[in-house]
């Protein structure tokens, strides 16, 4: 019934974003020793909607087993792949401002196999030397360093003013991937993947639940 | 046909994501100088999706008109109104370490009427001083300043051993929604809104589309 059908069908990214959060579920559900579990009952726990697991799985394979549900380590295992976790990325990170120095420092990002291998800013202050082992480059090696270390991905954290400048060297680098934090919108070709990270969106989920709340 | 139901219909969480979304869109066009504009268009120039944008609407109302589309205008600002936008909210930041520093600075917030009336941070160091006008406090002070300045919002982003106890703090002073930078899971009651945000969820769905390009 549910066969894997992503070569045919486009998936939705938000299905993707949701593969991220299923196996977070997954994972917590391993650590508190369940082993198999039921799409209702996975629902129920983590608050999803079932019929929407079950259609997000369905874009990539058939995964339930009748009578057991999911083997939670099988589909845990599966979701990794599916999602390039079960590798390690090296990731360059632009710009070691605040915000470049809090996602260095993020835990999540190395506890899911993406690795910082190089850092790139332009403060001659900074530049040459190292932050936890990893090399502070400029802008005019980036280039050099993106290839030596065969990164795919970077995370765009300078301020809005020089975010395309500096998406555009990183693509003539070779990045395949951008995660960009600079509130600006930033133009980049097809075969590049970009994703626009804009944190005021997830306050105005609250607000609107505030405002809800008031009328 | 597609009538304002929000009072017969649980709204998924992402149809409100949408809708800021939606609602950049229109800022863009309206700075654009774009006065109509029909659900089709919207979605090619944006890369949405016609038929999502119009469900995601009805669960509001119905603002499209028959051979013209959206005033682009009219339909910001009551989208701005629903989530809340329309109004200046009060939030109160807790940590200003290097991720807590930067979401001070964050551009995004200010303009979407997000505005931080208080610091929370316990390093002696920074107790009693200001940023930008703002003023830092201990969390022993925490409660008076929140019910002072009618703060409903908080934005954690204290470490992640830290983050409990301080989340219950901040409902026992009356915030109502919290949005949870630390990488841990909180606990809260029902009558308060959480948000965790998870940064390496955004890396998860470039990795994605890098895995998939590779296999």
């Amino acid at each position: 019934m549910a066969r894997a059908n992503h070569r045919l069908t486009k998936i939705p990214e938000m299905a993707i974003r949701r593969l991220s959060v299923y196996t977070r579920c997954l994972q917590q559900l391993e650590e508190d020793g369940v082993k198999t579990i039921s799409s209702q009952e996975l629902a129920e726990r983590f608050s999803l909607n079932s019929a929407q697991v079950r259609k997000d799985l369905a874009y990539f394979g058939e995964f339930g087993v009748r009578g057991i549900g999911y083997y939670v380590a099988g589909l845990k295992a599966e979701l990794q792949r599916i999602l390039g976790l079960d590798r390690e990325w090296s990731v360059a990170l632009v710009g070691l401002g605040n915000l470049g120095s809090a996602l260095f420092h993020y835990k999540g990002f190395a506890r899911q196999g993406f690795r910082i291998a190089v850092v790139i800013d332009d403060d001659p202050a900074k530049i040459g030397r190292e932050i936890e082992s990893v090399p502070i480059v400029g802008s005019r090696d980036m280039a050099r360093e993106i290839k030596a270390r065969a990164v795919q991905i970077a995370i765009v954290a300078v301020p809005p003013e020089a975010a395309q400048t500096v998406t555009e060297q990183l693509v003539a680098a070779g990045i395949k991937a951008v995660l960009n934090f600079a509130p600006t919108r930033l133009r980049v070709g097809r075969e590049v993947r970009l994703k626009n990270v804009d944190l005021s969106i997830e306050l105005e989920t609250l607000s609107f639940y505030l405002a809800k709340g008031a009328r």
